[in-house]
């Protein structure tokens, strides 16, 4: 069977920018490898989930992978634990956690506790208590993040976050359901959130840290509540295609791991500007033998484009477009597929809902006249205007791996 | 944040004309300013509802304006009611009626009252009248035309029309649901047209038409009956823009209200082939600075389609290609929207379901190659394929409103 990989270059579409003659950061980049594969392949353009509506990444990967968000969607914290390689059960609560500093009045004084990175022993505090008979779970993330899974009986994720802008006292949980599972659990975590600032409050590594000018990391912020619900068939069996996803970014791997992807970072692979991507397409060439399908994610594009940064968006583009071109000479005969999961605008430093371009290569489809792979020349491709959900489908069915419906 | 205007010529697609050599209307018409404006857009072809499906004016409006017709669609009778400036109450059932000329045995003489005008002391001798403990609630409209409202409990839609082809018999309402406020509601409109043939026939407006050889408007056909839901979110609300509406159609002027626009009437826009449309686009233009969105409506192409009228269907698209360059040339960094509400084909003299053209310019907008707004150039433009309801959010987005599905 041929070999799909499936790269996905995060919030690299883009809209025409009025400073660059109106043109989009992938119209201007040098993409000779990109283009060149663009004329052997079949374009288009694609609403990850309709037109006009913005996906956020998470939502976006799961239209991708070929699970619907509307019904898969289980909320950014479990992503979030299954990224920082947590093993969640069925109903278990979990979020996504900051490490922050607050003073006694618990106002905010910094969200990320002085971008504090070696948080291991703190997490040891947290890790393994009980509260209410409830279990707690936590694991570091990158730098001061981390996952925090509650996990016992009668629980909700129906609750609001524990946060607060800086200068302002922490807003606690609070039930968004009328039911006893929402009051139980945000009641449940408020009370976690003070007996973890008490033990951390007076945690050695924080009383050096103030010894030493810097922000003590004396409580946690916690995001994004979901309740873990596993998807019914893992993507080996949905699409017939053991994959594996290259990927630096937790929430990507988080994705990947909810689905059953198998996860690899390999050294140097950052999740940020300073990513090697030729260390992901060394990696997805190597694993080629192992597996059926490999997901290539870069993260790049999208970090430049939240910062507004129009030439950096180019460079990692150029750099995409160099990892491309790796991948595309070294392998034979396989499906290639380059799309992005949603375009992510100079301008609105933010996802919007225009469709992003699309290119798949193979040898047996249907090549159309494009021969660059930007957004508006894909406009014009073979695919016309597809959906996120349509891709997958595509894919399998050109690998002969579809079933027909009715006789 | 920039400004939306949203051109709508009703009808105005088409197909091609053997007599024209295969060409459409808007092949044909100097489109000038549409081509203009198309060079700095973005173009496609829009299915209103999907691929083949002809909708009605105010089906379609629906979904041009975000909302579901499946979900939002009440009827005729309630939009006409609005529309004619009535307020409705929910569960309140609405009908459009005709004044019509019937004979003693009740058989139509002539549907329209031969064409009558001045019904106001008709109108309100049925306003007010209070029939089985139900209120009826009468206000005129153009012409022979008006909106009855029955208003109290245990009334349902599901009824058929008060109806007959001249010449024949009034066909009298039936319940069309088998419960009990169907048939009282259908038993209640029969007596109610009784009664006010009762009242009319005598009436002396009446006696003096039939003195001067007229016909008198001594019944009432009713139509359209629809039970009246507001919808949950008006658009305001629902897209965050202040809109108003510009028409002279009284069931755009009902549909605009259902969703909650402004309405606006300039004088000279009558609805018809003589509308003035340079007092809307003037209209248009002043109102800029008190809204977001304006709605413009053009009703004139569809009432040439109607009466098969190929090159008065011509002359009306020029005279809106003349209004498209004065609203045009008079606003600065708005996003432009131009489309039709279905084909209306010389050919079939009704609506049908072939996808209209539609533009989008705004200075963000992904511009393609098309130069010429036509129904087959625009089906090679940068949006491809839409739907009718994919026309708001993509709208929404441009201007950044959307909200981020997941994070």
């Amino acid at each position: 069977m041929k070999k799909v990989i499936f790269i996905v270059g995060d919030g690299m579409a883009d809209r025409p920018c009025r400073e660059y003659e109106f043109k989009t950061p992938l119209e201007v980049a040098d993409r000779s490898n990109l283009d060149y594969l663009a004329k052997k392949s079949v374009t288009g353009i694609v609403d990850i989930i309709s037109p006009g509506i913005p996906p956020g990444t998470d939502y976006a990967h799961l239209a991708i992978f070929g699970y619907d968000p509307k019904k898969y969607y289980i909320g950014r914290g479990p992503l979030e634990a299954l990224g920082v390689g947590l093993t969640l059960k069925p109903d278990d609560v979990a979020f996504r956690i900051n490490f922050a500093t607050v003073n006694d009045n618990l106002v905010v004084i910094d969200r990320r506790a002085g971008m504090i990175e070696d948080t291991e022993e703190l997490v040891k505090e947290i890790h393994g208590m009980t509260i209410n008979g409830v279990e707690v779970i936590a694991k570091k993330g990158t730098a001061y993040r981390g996952a925090l899974i509650l996990r016992g009986k009668g629980l909700s994720h129906e609750i609001t976050d524990i946060e607060a802008k800086p200068g302002n006292r922490i807003n606690f949980s609070k039930p968004l359901a009328k039911n006893d599972e929402a009051k139980f659990t945000a009641d449940l975590l408020n009370k976690l959130f003070l007996e973890i600032h008490n033990k951390l409050k007076n945690h050695s590594l924080n009383l050096k840290r103030e010894k030493e000018g810097k922000y003590p990391a004396n409580a946690i912020l916690v995001r994004g509540a979901g309740k873990y619900k596993p998807v019914d068939k893992k993507f080996n069996e949905k699409w017939k295609m053991k994959a594996l996803c290259i990927a630096g970014v937790g929430l990507i791997k988080g994705i990947a791991r909810y689905v059953g992807m198998d996860i690899l970072t390999p050294e140097g692979a950052t999740g940020t500007l300073d990513t090697d991507m030729m260390v992901k397409a060394r990696a997805c060439i190597e694993n080629l033998d192992r597996y059926d399908f490999i997901f290539v994610h870069v993260k790049a594009m999208d970090v430049a484009s939240h910062k507004g940064d129009f030439e950096k968006k180019v460079e990692v583009i150029e750099r995409f477009d160099e990892m491309i071109g790796y991948i595309a000479s070294n392998v034979e005969d396989a499906v290639i597929v380059v799309t992005a999961d949603h375009t992510t605008p100079i301008e609105a430093k933010d996802h919007r809902g225009d469709p992003v371009p699309i290119m798949i290569y193979a040898s047996n489809i249907r090549v159309d006249d494009v021969d660059k792979f930007t957004e508006r020349a894909c406009a014009r491709g073979g695919l016309c205007r597809i959906r996120g959900l349509d891709i997958m489908p595509i894919i399998a069915d050109l690998l002969n791996l579809t079933k027909k419906h009715g006789a």
